[in-house]
């Protein structure tokens, strides 16, 4: 079975709007064991729409639209899909009846367009919408001797998505063979795609019945499996097969063994411990605290810290001499060390973080960072005060000042979770 | 005329993958005049390709493809937009040999099925891709006695901007009517949007030949206003005109009249008053400093500050009173001034800004907290010591963890830009 949707409305169109709907729906439909081969997105405008709904009836046997339910003279795709159904519509008493108690209940008039909204197929279920005002609908017919199965659901995502599961997933399921879908998402930072891809694919390439996608993203690297079998047992256990291969591939480069943020996993390493962490972030100014603290709950495992940009917080926030900053400057090992150290101790964290470095697109200030180049990032990482107990770690990033900023907070993650490892 | 964009690959029929190419297309056509009436989505596979380049044939003056002109199998592009047209393809010699060559400058045998990316549709003009191997190509031909222009462009968007840019625009202006482009954003935070329809709507209908656009985003409005005219002084006076007049209506309620981020607009306001700012965030996290530190060139008006996520570290960055966090609990009207002061002082900035608040999921922590409502946000500023010259706003903002933390830094960044105005 093959899906197409459409996604109906002209702000599409521009270049400030996209479809976003389709991504969940094919999520769904994915997981029925429907795949979505086309996509089409389409202005309000009838013939366009209805040209597209004809097309889209002759080459999907499911055919999914979103948007172009609302009440206003734009909306056109319960006209359209009537049309190319080549059927007609009624006008429901009972929508209309429930729409004039809504209104009457806010004590407004119901707008003479919006009697529009209560239009249905002929031959359509209707699918009532608790988020909203207009009601999605449901077709199962045969055009041309084959049968065709045709939704309208609302346009924002919020009444589409808790419309489609709550009544188009069952009605689905129904017309199609039972399957159950197993998912797992292992995740890596800093390691290339092409060498995961290298290391990896020998494995996944043995599991055939597994669907392995390889997403890379800002500095890290998403490996799903997903499995569909007639139980969920089966599916369950050859995902999580490939899942433990794969694991004894890449070892600890595997920092997330269900999808769990680099954040997350973390702090949870940071609780296990019994242990806290704190950060002196200069060139990401902010951009780690706020990846942590955007966790419900971290409080217990991050103290917080300081955003130590100008020279002066430096040293009055996490004790770095003044004279180091003017003979080593800013962005050194050196300055990287006493940060960590320093809000460490200020803070009485069990783990203190020292960030410098140079997010460009300007070069290094006067002084010893004159010459040094853009994207030189030090991190450092404090455990306690003996000097083996402190590590930095030069980094040189390429790229704009926001990717600059992001892998600096990402190889700082993932270098607390691998001291935290190997502190065991 | 109006024009499909083709975007080919089965990645983009997942819900991982998501074409973005087309918002970029779509406004270099607007520019030019030309409306995108469809976007099709289409994996690789040669009879949807074949299939839906010739729908789009059928239904649109301008063709463009993204993506399918790599050299794998799978990479069907040429093949569909050639049987689409029903015309041939040759094999460029041209192409051929400057492909050895590269391959050859990098010691590498040059793959068999590379060959297939030099194939050349009959009657296309070849476009030179400096990006990538794949090159694109222009077809200006005539289907059924109309006039269709066919684009095939490679996928990754670091190839196919410039060379569209580079190679399509002056080719496709040739062919359009003369039309130059003035634009202008306006940019609102905090206002709601059927506010700012509401008193705009009346100036801009007004101006049947400018584009107007509203869109809403995270805690604020922009108003995007374009227009086309035979020359650039006809077409910006308008933009202005119209831009003005908004101005007028909507007055302080504007943070910027060319597009510029609350950020930036901040941090020109600081540079203009020889003023500098320091924060301590607590609910925010680091959201507040990692937005400002992520404009180039802040660190002369924006210090850092403190992350007080801990209440340890409230008294010991900014120096709140132990006392008073038991008294009032660390999300009150007097902690936001305090930490608001504190800031202030420890960093020695012109203005000390201070957030405390409960982001939720979970409520408050236990004593005078435990009851006060998730969202309740308190913003401190502070410009001295003497009592008036620090105001405390409290907040109640509606959503979860990710929109708290957002909404609350954007009310601190146009708090603190109302009250520059405000001191002059």
């Amino acid at each position: 079975m093959i899906a197409e949707i459409i996604a109906a409305g002209s702000e599409m169109l521009t270049p400030f709007r996209q479809d976003t709907n389709s991504l969940y729906l094919t999520e769904r439909l994915n997981e029925m064991g429907v795949s979505v081969a086309f996509k089409t997105i389409v202005g309000d405008n009838l013939d366009h729409l209805t040209g597209a709904a004809r097309i889209a009836l002759g080459r999907a046997d499911i055919v999914i639209f979103s948007g172009g339910l609302g009440p206003t003279e734009d909306d056109r795709t319960r006209e359209a899909a009537s049309a190319a159904l080549g059927v007609g519509m009624t006008r429901s008493a009972e929508i209309l009846a429930a729409m004039y108690k809504r209104f009457a209940l806010r004590h407004m008039a119901v707008p003479l367009n919006n009697e529009r909204q209560a239009d249905v197929i002929d031959g359509a279920e209707v699918l009532e919408n608790v988020n909203g005002s207009a009601p999605g609908q449901y077709i199962d017919t045969v055009v041309g001797g084959h049968r065709k199965i045709v939704i309208l659901l609302p346009g924002p995502p919020k009444e589409l998505k808790p419309l489609f599961d709550a009544q188009c997933r069952s009605r689905l399921a129904a017309t199609l063979p039972e399957r159950h879908i197993a998912k797992r998402m292992l995740r890596m930072a800093l390691v290339p795609e092409s060498q995961v891809d290298a290391r990896t694919a020998p494995i996944y390439n043995l599991y055939s019945d597994v669907e392995t996608t390889i997403l890379a993203g800002a500095a890290e690297i998403q490996l799903h499996f997903q499995c569909a079998k007639p139980t969920m047992k089966e599916a369950q256990a050859r995902v999580d097969e490939l899942a433990t291969a794969v694991e004894q591939e890449m070892g600890e480069a595997i920092y997330s063994f269900n999808g769990e943020s680099l954040e997350e996993v973390v702090l949870l390493m940071l609780g296990l411990r019994h242990m806290t962490l704190a950060a002196a972030e200069s060139c990401t100014g902010g951009l780690l605290a706020q990846r942590l603290t955007a966790v419900p709950g971290c409080s217990r495992y991050f103290l917080g810290g300081a955003v130590v940009y100008a020279d002066s917080l430096k040293t009055s926030f996490a004790d770095v001499p003044e004279e180091m900053l003017r003979t080593e400057g800013p962005v050194s090992e050196a300055v990287a060390r006493a940060l960590a150290v320093g809000i460490r101790r200020r803070t009485g964290a069990s783990v203190g973080v020292g960030i410098t470095g140079i997010a460009g697109p300007g070069g290094g200030a006067a002084g010893p960072d004159a010459n040094k180049p853009i994207g030189l990032v030090y991190v450092g990482i404090s455990f306690g005060d003996a000097a083996e107990e402190t590590v930095v770690t030069e980094l040189q990033i390429n790229g704009d000042r926001e990717k600059i900023r992001w892998w600096a907070s990402q190889h700082t993650l993932e270098l607390v979770r691998r001291s935290l490892m190997e502190r065991g």
